[in-house]
């Protein structure tokens, strides 16, 4: 995709930063950020950094490499012809989808992966949580009610995990580690590091029964919209728990609720909504035996943006190398 | 402490096991599991196996082996004169303190290290827990409150384990390999597997304000009496954890609710009580940030009394072999 003919890019790019004001600091991108990532792999010949809502037009349509957490999709395609390599500092970007907008010309890179060491911790805690059944003893918490059933060690109880890229890749070492047995479903059904068995999702009806953890950690898409609901929450065996890390729309919640309700599942842990933040009014706050998280299993508050631009630097060097990128999105699988 | 004059009672012992009638089944010892267990150690002269209501006192007063969860302590100095070895199935004894009942030739050993598997688990859930400030999300649920604060890493976040004996031992060991940096507390100060540094009672205020976790794995003794309390929670830095699995009578509940209040401390989760179960009108189940658990940290459903017994096998066999006895109670000490 990169123009032999033309300047060598990657080694003197022009590099265009677009910030969301008021975000989150810990995803507030700088020019030292910027310079201090990409010092020992190319020499930026100009970087621009702005707020969106005081865009520098010019700059942005003679860029070369745009960084930014929210990308607007319509800017891009009418005004940024010249960009050969799009870095997002969010892993998934399936709210972008169709890919209509991104030129053939133009490299789209996402920050999958960043988040391994967390989503890891995040996922052991939350696997755990299940085993003992925390959310049903915080549940009974609320009405003063002390039911003392016992469970057994972790070591030898079967997880599934829905999508083993960089989120549940992370959670089925650590759960491996931990001496759970993991099957891992993925398209490919390559293998994985911490997976004992990988599957594909055609084949994950025969082997719901057998789990008793259900992890949800694959990316929203066409493929994965509401992939989990009544059907396959009823194949999961009696006592079962669920947790989603992946995205709010691969489940269905009122499949879910209605599993919790009629005690088939002993519990879930949500981290990940259809609409963000929940609602004050929705109804999951409130279901038994259900734990609701403000989507934090996946960022830590130092570093984010560091390891992004890893990732950016890494790629520019590739780039100059001669080598294929990593994290680059495939805007057919829409990951 | 066994006559060397009389017969080798250890080879052909007369054993007297007592159940609590309507007691957890888990916990209940049948005639079976005795004899499986110490199949290859020895062969019992008599099995005698009742309820403590419906006691064979003859065969109690006889007999050489007393295995029970409960011991009535006013009854063994009475009637338990012929008792060479009492196997309590509990870890904990503290309750049958002060050791006067207990004639000097009877050892008595514990079921300290059956839960090391178990409680390893709840201990390394329970941290991660506390790390990623899970009582005060839950508390926050309960009135739909969503509120994204970032955690880090678990890597490298010190914890100090107050008890390093089996429980707290196992523990170390899970939160070592998980990436947690312990400071292990005990009298002896001997070095501990997973613990990065061992201190003594004597040094715990001076470490308190480096540890973002504290955990209380210890027994209750006249020494750890309310051992922790305001001024130790107070030495803890701004937005510390606590978690107790040991006893309840360790730590001063009102400091700790003091603490939680004024946000000094970020949560708390409690497995153990003054008075089990809780009682329902007790203040602290609905203190904010702190969770509750109904003494579930260490007890695993299966196989428990099983793992008991090769205690109890294992003594039997280390008599024959003139070894001295593992998991024995001093009654100087209560542990």
């Amino acid at each position: 995709m990169v123009d032999g003919t033309s300047r060598n890019w990657f080694s003197a790019p022009r590099i265009y930063v677009e910030n969301v004001r008021n975000g989150e600091a810990a995803y507030q991108i700088s020019e030292k950020a910027i310079l201090d990532s990409l010092s020992s792999v190319c020499s930026p010949v100009a970087l621009t950094c702005r707020y969106s809502d005081d865009r520098d037009i010019d700059a942005f349509r003679s860029a070369d490499v745009l960084v930014a957490s929210r990308l607007e999709t319509a800017l891009i395609a009418s005004e940024g012809k010249a960009l050969k390599l799009i870095q997002c500092t969010s892993a998934g970007v399936e709210k972008y989808a169709p890919f209509s907008w991104l030129a053939e010309s133009t490299m789209l890179t996402n920050a999958s992966g960043v988040h391994a060491d967390k989503v890891g911790d995040f996922g052991l805690m939350a696997t755990l949580m299940l085993h003992e059944r925390v959310p049903a003893i915080a549940t009974r918490q609320r009405r003063h009610a002390w039911s003392r059933q016992l469970r057994g060690t972790a070591a030898g109880r079967r997880v599934m995990i829905y999508g083993v890229g960089a989120l549940g890749g992370a959670i089925a070492q650590r759960l491996h580690s931990a001496g759970f047995i993991v099957t891992g479903v993925r398209r490919g059904g390559a293998p994985v590091a911490g997976v004992a068995r990988m599957i594909t999702p055609d084949n994950v009806h025969e082997e719901l029964p057998k789990v008793e953890i259900l992890i949800l950690a694959c990316p929203l898409t066409p493929d994965t919209q509401r992939v989990i609901g009544l059907r396959e929450l009823s194949a999961l065996p009696q006592g079962a728990g669920v947790l989603n890390v992946g995205r709010g729309g691969v489940m269905d919640h009122s499949a879910l609720v209605s599993c919790l309700a009629n005690g088939h599942l002993s519990g879930a842990i949500l981290d990940v909504f259809d609409q963000e933040p929940l609602p004050g009014d929705s109804l999951l706050w409130d279901v038994p035996n259900l734990m609701v998280f403000p989507h934090v299993s996946a960022d830590a508050p130092d570093g984010y943006i560091d390891r992004c631009l890893a990732i950016l630097a890494d790629n520019l060097e590739r780039l100059s190398a001669g080598k294929g990128l990593r994290n680059i999105v495939d805007p057919m699988l829409g990951y």
